[in-house]
């Protein structure tokens, strides 16, 4: 998606090798019209793929969600990194190991909101080692949804999770693929083909 | 508002004389179309205030800040509660002390987002005791930005957050207000003088 892949050549910052930040526009400021866009952007790519819902993990999901939901029709359910007071029942967990931190968490969704019914769209910030898009998908097979796509908006392409994501067989349509960040700069790899087959509906 | 008395009638839960639990459409599931109307309503009361950035706090203040931002084309900053791995410098900080968790939180925003030239809308989710609309203001003003007004989904007219901030002299626009959750039974208050003069805009 070229708009935001202009936005984070103007604004990302490479903080290490691994490391992009985007606080200006997504992860701790947040452009709402290229939210809206993007929001646009995944409900054109998974148009036809009946999804009921969308299931994000908070923070920085839920804008890019919301978007989308909006243009889907559908709901957005964000799951809790932290115990909330007043959802304490009924709980669906999974175990999120952060490399980045270096610690497991425990992510959880009220059984309320997901059901054999749903046809699930996982939507993330960033997908590197695929470890929260995991354990969102492990969350909506607990509760026997389907999980009909993946949508990311920041694709490490030099780390694992997208071909981890690809070989279990869910569909991954990356708005931005990140294929190195060494020596300070921010390359980005081409549209897959079957990106560009989705592209071009 | 109409729509949002009508959503909090239809599925919220009186859990306690003094806690609504709203999951199904705002806290933990989230109805993208309700939030783009409460964005919409908030763009229309503070057409003529000048904003030029939302503040909100994460999670649940994201998706109607972001609505509101796109309606009145000014970005969203949403303050942590945590500290970021990518949000390490120049932190403007607020100590918050939750009643409900009976424990004080820091809350923080990086200064690079706010400047003395902004003229500043605080969203939040809920007003009750006003720590969390109190801590962002602070944190503006910390930043010598402007508090130009409160915009709050859902006051609770019978706690004091409310009397206190528009004590402060803020403007604290509410789109429902609940006088009572007594008995498991929500109450709604008719809105202010204040609050009609803003509807026949």
């Amino acid at each position: 998606m070229e708009l935001l892949i202009e936005k984070i050549k103007n604004e990302g910052t490479v903080l290490s090798s691994s490391v992009l930040k985007v606080d200006s526009f997504l992860n701790h400021q947040i452009d709402p019209r290229l939210m809206d866009e993007i929001g646009k952007e995944f409900a054109g790519r998974f148009a036809h793929s009946g999804i009921t819902k969308i299931l994000t993990i908070e923070s920085s999901g839920i804008a890019p969600a919301v978007m989308t939901g909006l243009r889907l029709n559908v709901p957005v359910v964000f799951a809790r990194k932290r115990k909330s007071l007043t959802l304490v029942n009924d709980l669906i967990t999974a175990s999120v190991y952060s490399f980045t931190k270096e610690e497991n968490s425990e992510i959880s969704v009220s059984s309320h909101y997901l059901s054999e019914d749903d046809r699930v769209l996982i939507i993330d910030d960033f997908l590197a080692n695929g470890q929260a898009a995991l354990g969102l998908a492990e969350i909506a097979n607990k509760a026997k949804a389907t999980v009909a796509g993946i949508g990311i908006l920041i694709e490490k392409g030099f780390q694992d999770g997208g071909s981890t994501l690809r070989e279990k067989g869910y569909r991954v349509e990356s708005l931005a693929i990140i294929s190195s960040l060494e020596n300070g700069l921010v390359s980005f790899e081409q549209p897959t083909t079957e990106t560009k087959v989705e592209l071009t509906r």
